[in-house]
């Protein structure tokens, strides 16, 4: 499925760089108020999509035709050579390994990249998009919720193209958005702890208003059916991605009656929480625990034992964005709305058949 | 120590970014040219320093005067409200603390930040430095040896401010650079293992061509002398920063004859690889060996036990880079030559007294 944003007209990239001042241009924001309508339906109307009605459409398109809007190539457009990659926090390897792929894109792509975090959520994204003069060829967001859906229309209004990379969530359904297959993903770890024969699994999520969240969890469902386990919805416990919240999932697991002998972490910094609390409370890994992560980031080869884990190709989603939202930005044309890149399980050591066993050479927590 | 660099004029800035031509413009390196000598020895004539002699100096004056070279105070020339962050690789907790500090300050300043990784350490730079038009106000930069002192020594000739911030090392000893108290960390973390009672203490250092490496190490040798232990240069060995050089050293350091009951490693990566080696020897933290390692980054928290080890602001470092290459950028004057900012013993679980000892709970190393 794709479609050409209203970004493609790329206006506010060339007001932003003061090349030519915007008054001479006609926004979408100035249709949207021309037509009484919101700036997300004038571009899906620009975009020509179905989700839009005959009469708003109508009214929409007499506004294109009054206000004399006109699209203009990403030719004509001004370049200001830099790409924004606007992210929620730089407190994460999962960060910094998007950060690695982006940089390494932008730089191969002649663009210099600029680096935003928002460390607050909200405040930050607002006051950068205050921030009047900003030339940008476009932006990478891996800003959450409602602040980034406020920087992504702000982005769209002004016409820069952007692209979301969607370990966030809570976007429109119309905006480009980048991930990895997270239900094959929760799928595959699920189906490798069955295949060890483990039929208690615990699976900690990441926050449930998040997309990719909600598909590993049914990606774990889907496996237990596969293996004719029923499922047991106290095996399921909610946290965010962050390692205490792996850790009190884990504790709640372990004071189960019938405990799980292998717990599935939405990502690796909850599974080493969940490593934590297993230690305090003497359980070796994977003798009497099995663990299975989500990402593969570096903190995987530091953990002891070393994580068995859903590898997510962080580094070319970040580097796929960039390239798209350059491309979008330079060549007038179609963007996939939505791009998926492959997960794979990675085995390493923090998996094994379920029930006691004898220390194994070279594990630590053995 | 301080000195007003060349780069006080910001020439090159306002060229590159194209708000002048560079053209009605005499830059030091036409001064050099005329003069015959090399640009440093320009800057350093202009920085009224003493390393010139006095036959040189009066060439370069004379030529100051043919040419008629003019300073520029930083409020004459353009802002492009860029820092550029100049990094060896984003391949580090360690790189990732230094980039969140400076991202963090160049937004508090009002600057965006523009990342430039150096994955192929020598190439990068050059390109970097050919792109013609790079409008910036001023360069953190953090790359090592030949590289960095190729971009030191052009951005110097074009005007631009920098600072270097000296994890790497191999400048001229007139660049400006920020670092930490690296000497009194390595004798802090030393001290703190022969407080503990060891007396068989192996260290594993750094590149020994990079600066805080050898401040490290005679923080070592410092504190064995003051705790009256004999320097034993068998238990001294190199590597660089990665975790592969720290369980190499570690695995010649368990193969000695008298091997040693702690090691202090010359980063935290590195004392991951000796955790790797203990652990598959069998070897447990802290009960057989204890382990100092060194920068204090997230992944001290997710090694098991958690990792003793010296802390150094690296955010701090960053945002300090940040805010001197800025003020220099802004204000005519004077700069410190160097900056140090301290380190600090952080006491967490891979260290105990020397020789046998039952399991502590929580450790599952133990």
């Amino acid at each position: 499925m794709a479609t050409e944003r209203a970004g493609a007209s790329g206006r506010g990239r060339t007001a932003g760089a003061g090349r030519r001042t915007a008054d001479d241009r006609v926004t979408i924001a100035m249709v949207a108020r021309a037509a009484g309508v919101s700036v997300p339906t004038v571009s899906k109307v620009l975009n020509g999509r179905d989700a839009v009605g005959p009469e708003t459409r109508r009214r929409v398109e007499d506004a294109l035709i009054a206000t004399g809007y006109q699209r203009r190539s990403r030719a004509e457009a001004g370049r200001s050579g830099l790409v924004d990659f606007m992210i929620g926090g730089l407190d994460s390897a999962w960060a910094c390994e998007l950060l690695r792929g982006a940089e390494q894109e932008a730089y191969r792509l002649g663009a210099r990249l600029v680096l935003t975090a928002t460390h607050d959520g909200q405040e930050r994204p607002r006051e950068w998009l205050q921030s009047a003069s900003r030339p940008t060829d476009g932006v990478v967001l891996v800003v959450s919720g409602k602040a980034g859906q406020a920087v992504a229309e702000r982005l769209r209004s002004i016409d820069v193209p952007f692209v979301v990379i969607d370990q966030v969530g809570g976007y429109d359904r119309d905006v480009p958005t980048i991930g990895a297959t997270n239900w094959a993903g929760g799928f595959a770890a699920t189906e490798h702890l069955t295949g060890l024969g483990h039929r208690r699994i615990g699976m900690i999520t990441g926050p449930m208003d998040v997309q990719c969240s909600l598909e590993r969890l049914d990606g774990y469902r889907a496996a237990l059916g596969r293996a004719g386990i029923a499922p047991d919805e106290t095996l399921v416990r909610h946290g965010d991605h962050h390692a205490e919240s792996g850790r009190r999932a884990a504790a709640e697991l372990f004071d189960l009656p019938d405990p799980p002998t292998a717990v599935f972490a939405g990502c690796d910094e909850q599974a080493a929480g969940v490593y934590e609390e297993a230690h305090a409370r003497g359980l070796r890994i994977p003798g009497d625990l099995s663990v299975v992560g989500f990402d593969d980031v570096d903190m995987c080869r530091w953990m002891t034992p070393r994580l068995t884990t859903i590898r997510q190709p962080l580094a070319q989603m970040a580097a796929l964005a960039v390239r798209n939202v350059l491309e979008t930005a330079h060549t007038p044309g179609e963007q996939p709305l939505r791009l998926e890149l492959s997960t794979t399980l990675v085995v390493r050591e923090s998996t094994a058949p379920p029930g006691p066993r004898p220390p194994r050479p070279g594990l630590a927590s053995s």
